[in-house]
């Protein structure tokens, strides 16, 4: 597909999708909620088809020899056709945002000024394999009121048009429109430049995917982009922590999974917890099979257990990996500076019993979560009470962290009067 | 100077900025409002300092024959430069958005979670000719804990660096680091591509000014960037208006002041409001020296008052003059369609005395200010109580309509927990 080819299917698709973002703005919870709820059972009594599309893109993907990773992202069975209906359930089951007025008071000039909670509009979402990631998006985008365009990865294709088929089903027999939820229905990257360029019909953009992906997106987009970097997250275990806290803590916050953006991937240990804390935590690491690379204190107290060198370099990896770097503090100050330097701002945990301590971590880090005893693993919108989440946003404009319903919105500014004019 | 040039300088004033706003995350309260008073101060000792710079920018703007109305923009007088002093002293007296924390709750795992507000970081502030608004960015910017890099007009090159150095004097003496606020001593325009482009270093571009600096910054940036396009508003008289309320505010709307962005530039009145409400408005308004541009019922049911003919142009103009179209509408659809295709998403008022009217235009129109029974002039920071404003967002991401102290922060995560892990 050429350039221009592309930017008139493009502004076909975004004409549609503004259509449908300016009626889905009135419509009411219930009706979203129902046209939700039928989104997930046209999906379960379509999962013969569904799971025949899959085929296809399974096949095509080991044709083409990619990778069992991969594959098994793309792989859907009854079990994840399931799962996907039920999401789609709950976020039937979460609070409309849509209409909330907040704050409403009364100003010197006689009138009440408040804010309501209102849809972005049209929301370009891009993705890589997961075809699931289509049903999830789909449903809160338009439990939020908001018109998406979807762009699923190539690989996943036919998988997501099956499951795209199903929802517009949902959204038509539900009295909305089809055109609320569409499916980019071609695998030209050419699309994605154009889409990236439909500032006239996107309100944002949001891409889920490898850093690739999302740096792309970054460079080229003329659409406000909420977009989720690298997790560098870090724990740090301060003078006051309590030793079987911290070990039971940066055991969780690594091991608990590791290839996904909220695992620590540096612990910083006080040089005076270090005596307490960090044979026991590094030999814990080893018995689980993570690789620990220390800075030279580390390596010096770790005697016998085997801790490779930690350089600079390591400091700055995300390794999505059982790899931990460790490094030895003088103080609160140089843990707060190496995060400084290195962390990615999405998470940093401290581990401390002392209350100065904890204060002024969570108040001079700056990161998008910031915790105090509690393990990085949390830093989700499940676990924060979002009930579901669309990304994780590491910039810091709209929405910073998990990114649920109420990043999908915007609010505007109502005013309540009895006439009052200005003098 | 080249482009190459012009980064090496954006760079260098970039670093600085980011090093001071680390450090001013940090300032607490106290010390950011004693900045502020000291500021109003040492601008009031230094007036004839600023006075003499304001001349030679006058003197030169007189040579280059620059028009009454940007010269009257740019003069500085004693009462201007005190009322400049007072602004920084108003500022100081607001609340600290800084470290507030909302919304802490239990959640199932133990943990509290919660939010914390904090500065955004660096913002790029890029304005015409009034000096004013280098004083009034930059105490807005420090009290909300941001660094701020400043680009005023080149024709107030002289008072900008007058007032900016008051600034730093005062930021200097009161403890906090000069840098907070830095002004970019050059006239050259290579320097506002350059800041366009120091998405590394600035964390938000805000341009106020005329239409073509706003594209200029919208297409060039890739910095996000708070936008503040046109003003298109429109006030609505719905069957059920009062008709002596709907003749205030639209006079108060349309003549109140001309050249202001919250003006109303279209009246739009329901058919069976027409007979009651339209003639007395029209008169009152060429009364007022406005020009009145009318769709063919307006123009039949005006008989021999002198109304011209309103355009498709017409709909789609701010006039930021005393000039007004008026349409008649069928009913509330066809206003709220009328908006929809011709207003800027800035402020619509519906007078009307019907509940079900009144709500459903609060709630379907999308703009940044929808307001009832209320003029729109009514729009600004000020009145909405948020003691200051930087400026007015069109955009839909982030901030929307009269952004203050609040729309120059974020907001991060916090969890407070007691040594939980996720299972």
């Amino acid at each position: 597909m050429t350039g221009t080819d592309a930017t008139s299917v493009m502004t076909a698709l975004g004409e549609r999708a503004k259509a449908a973002a300016a009626a889905l703005r009135m419509a009411n919870t219930k009706t979203k909620d129902s046209a939700l709820r039928l989104a997930a059972s046209v999906i379960r009594r379509e999962m013969t088809e569904i799971l025949s599309a899959n085929a296809m893109d399974m096949k095509t993907a080991e044709e083409n020899g990619i990778d069992a990773a991969l594959l098994d992202r793309l792989m859907l069975n009854s079990d994840r056709i399931d799962a996907m209906a039920e999401g789609l359930e709950q976020v039937a089951a979460l609070p409309d945002p849509i209409g909330a007025v907040d704050n409403l008071r009364y100003r010197p000039s006689g009138i009440q000024v408040g804010h309501m909670r209102v849809p972005l509009g049209v929301i370009g979402m891009i993705y890589e394999s997961r075809p699931n990631v289509t049903a999830d998006a789909a449903a809160l985008c338009l439990k939020s009121g908001n018109a998406v365009i979807l762009r699923g990865g190539s690989e996943a294709i036919h998988s997501n048009r099956a499951i795209a088929a199903c929802l517009r089903r949902a959204l038509v027999d539900s009295g909305l429109t089809q055109d609320a939820v569409q499916l980019i229905d071609s695998t030209d990257r050419a699309m994605v430049g154009a889409l990236l360029k439909s500032e006239s019909y996107v309100d944002v953009i949001i891409p889920r995917g490898g850093r690739s992906l999302i740096e792309r997106v970054a460079a080229e987009s003329r659409v406000p982009v909420i977009k989720h970097l690298d997790g560098i997250c870090h724990v740090y275990i301060d003078a006051a922590a309590d030793p079987a806290m911290a070990l039971a803590i940066a055991l969780n916050a690594k091991t608990h999974r590791y290839g996904v953006c909220n695992a620590m991937e540096t612990l910083l240990i006080h040089q005076q917890a270090a005596a307490a804390t960090l044979t026991p935590i590094v030999r814990a690491m080893l018995d689980k099979g993570v690789e620990v690379r220390g800075c030279e204190r580390t390596q010096a107290l770790c005697g016998d257990l085997q801790v490779g060198t930690a350089t600079d370099e390591d400091w700055a990896t995300e390794y999505l990996a059982p790899v931990l770097s460790v490094r030895i503090v003088d103080d609160l100050d140089a843990a707060i500076a190496h995060i400084e330097a290195y962390a990615s701002g999405h998470t940093e945990s401290i581990v401390t019993a002392d209350y100065e301590a904890g204060q002024r971590f969570l108040r001079e880090v700056d990161s998008a979560s910031v915790m105090w005893n509690a393990s990085t693993r949390f830093a989700d919108g499940f676990e924060y009470g979002l009930g579901a989440e669309i990304g994780i946003s590491t910039d810091r404009l709209h929405v910073r962290g998990p990114v649920g319903l109420e990043g999908l919105t915007t609010q505007k500014w109502i005013v309540l009067g009895h006439g009052e004019i200005r003098s």
